[in-house]
């Protein structure tokens, strides 16, 4: 169906009516904005953005392993194309990935028909997102891949996502929760990414000047995209919202989990899961991944060799996409 | 003599006339502070304070290792005791470690008429200007003790400073270099200490709530006291010029050295060295400390042991302390 194809990379909305929050919030519309690709494949992905992600930059494996998918990409609650703050009168302050999964799911069982998800993917926030979707749905997601994430943030995770929010929080030109930001740049959102900066790649990546492969002659030429131009267009009550529902990811929290181990929880996982931590990356650690891995009846390990540290899993670094597309490919068969 | 050991602690102070630092600024008054602790002794220590450090709070070897040395602790130009942009009127923007070695070698010998030094310590900051002593004057310094340090600041060492700097120089109540602020907290110390707070330790001091040995029950706990209390009568300036010399801080870069290489300047070390880095420290990594080991004819390598990263050479932890405190007393002999 042409008109099907053409429609791959639109952005679709979708209306939730009466949508109660977990915090207690309820909205009379809220909307989550997706794209629908290839809707005549006969198999399904689904993959969440992540923290700084749009629909379009979460795309990755979209001509790759999941080429013969249909894929649904969504947008995480906050993150400006799905209700946020910044578009929603009256968005909750404190958001929760349970959230997203009961919209989603909606989206996808009442809207769209479609009766399983064949493999449900995403990278760091979106991996949290999907390992929420393993729980709450444990039949619904057949397989699962997780790319530099983890099923509960850990609290060296926590403190340093404190850092750029009170960077933000305590700046000249931040105006506060109700305020509606321009959407330029301000000296809040560059004090943001500073704090963010060092964070995002590795000790080793720094040391063997890897920016230079991204075109970036010097470190500070780096430094001045990572930290100004990266965040043009991003609302800073948005990215405070992700980055609480970031801060208090924990599977044990979910209603009726029924217990705060970990061990206990990940076992209720049916779905087969993919574990693509990054070697060097300095917030989601391997190691964390790999205790995971073996709290999972069906879980297979393959940490990500490379110094890209966490950036490693968002397909900045040709090798590194080319190497989890292949173990995607493998996994999914 | 007993005015002596009353004096041990007593905070000294030394003027400098017409010092001229590297920058080009000449100031007609600038002072040193210090202590002379065990002025008696026929061996001499010298220590030099680290980037949060007083004269109070860097005695860690005092009554250990370094218990039969006179010991000069003195403070780098900055830190609110030496002179600083907080004390001192028309303090340069730009300081660097070589500034502090030549007023430093001034004091120690046209005013206390020490002929060398024994053995020079230093800790992160403290570590890196010793560096800068056993290249200036090395046949002044028999020996160097650096703990969790580098020769040469890394890329990903600067850039994690930029975090902490640029949520001060953003926040709401910094009023500039030239203000004068209050010795209170402020947000802006508080946005520079959450931006900090992570890498002080390690992702495993944090899983294992390391912070528990320290009496606080919670991470918040924990939080509100290295972002907030610890930072009550900083100067926001005097952190920023420490931060700076930080930053540049580079051995290569010593007028004269006549390499960019670190393994050409490093050559020029005639000093006995321990290096004390730490296994899990996130800035100053093992990784560098153990390249420089290979490139000084006379070093000893010894990692601490330990979980709790870049403070593991503080001295706030009993186990660390002791474990150096014996590396120390093995390698001065």
């Amino acid at each position: 169906m042409a008109a099907s194809s053409a429609s791959a990379s639109t952005l679709c909305i979708y209306r939730l009516r009466n949508f109660e929050f977990r915090n207690g919030t309820t909205l009379p519309s809220v909307h989550l904005a997706y794209l629908d690709i290839n809707p005549q494949s006969p198999r399904t992905a689904l993959i969440n953005t992540a923290f700084r992600g749009r629909l379009n930059s979460t795309c990755t494996f979209a001509n790759g392993a999941l080429r013969n998918h249909r894929i649904i990409v969504v947008a995480l609650f906050g993150n400006g194309e799905s209700a946020s703050p910044s578009n929603t009168d009256g968005f909750p302050g404190e958001v929760d990935y349970t959230d997203c999964v009961r919209a989603q799911h909606e989206l996808l069982t009442s809207h769209l028909h479609i009766d399983h998800v064949d493999v449900a993917l995403g990278f760091s926030m979106g991996g949290q997102c999907t390992y929420y979707w393993t729980l709450m749905h444990p039949r619904y997601v057949r397989r699962a891949v997780i790319i530099c994430s983890s099923a509960r943030t850990s609290r060296h995770n926590y403190q340093f996502l404190e850092g750029p929010k009170a960077a933000l929080l305590h700046s000249v030109d931040y105006h506060g929760r109700d305020a509606r930001e321009s959407a330029g740049p301000s000296r809040g959102l560059c004090a943001f990414g500073k704090a963010y900066s060092a964070w995002l790649t590795s000790a080793e990546w720094f040391e063997e000047e890897m920016y230079r492969s991204l075109g970036y002659a010097t470190l500070a030429d780096w430094d001045q995209a990572t930290t100004a131009a990266n965040y043009v267009g991003w609302d800073p009550n948005d990215l405070l919202c992700k980055l609480g529902m970031w801060q208090r990811g924990d599977v044990t929290a979910i209603p009726g989990s029924g217990s705060a181990r970990l061990e206990d929880a990940l076992a209720g996982i049916e779905a087969q899961v993919l574990l693509m931590p990054c070697r060097t990356d300095q917030y989601f650690r391997w190691e964390a991944s790999e205790r995971e891995s073996r709290m999972i009846a069906r879980a297979r390990f393959r940490p990500i060799p490379s110094i890209w540290g966490h950036l490693a899993g968002v397909g900045i670094n040709k090798d590194d996409t080319e190497w989890m597309d292949q173990n995607i490919a493998e996994f999914i068969g």
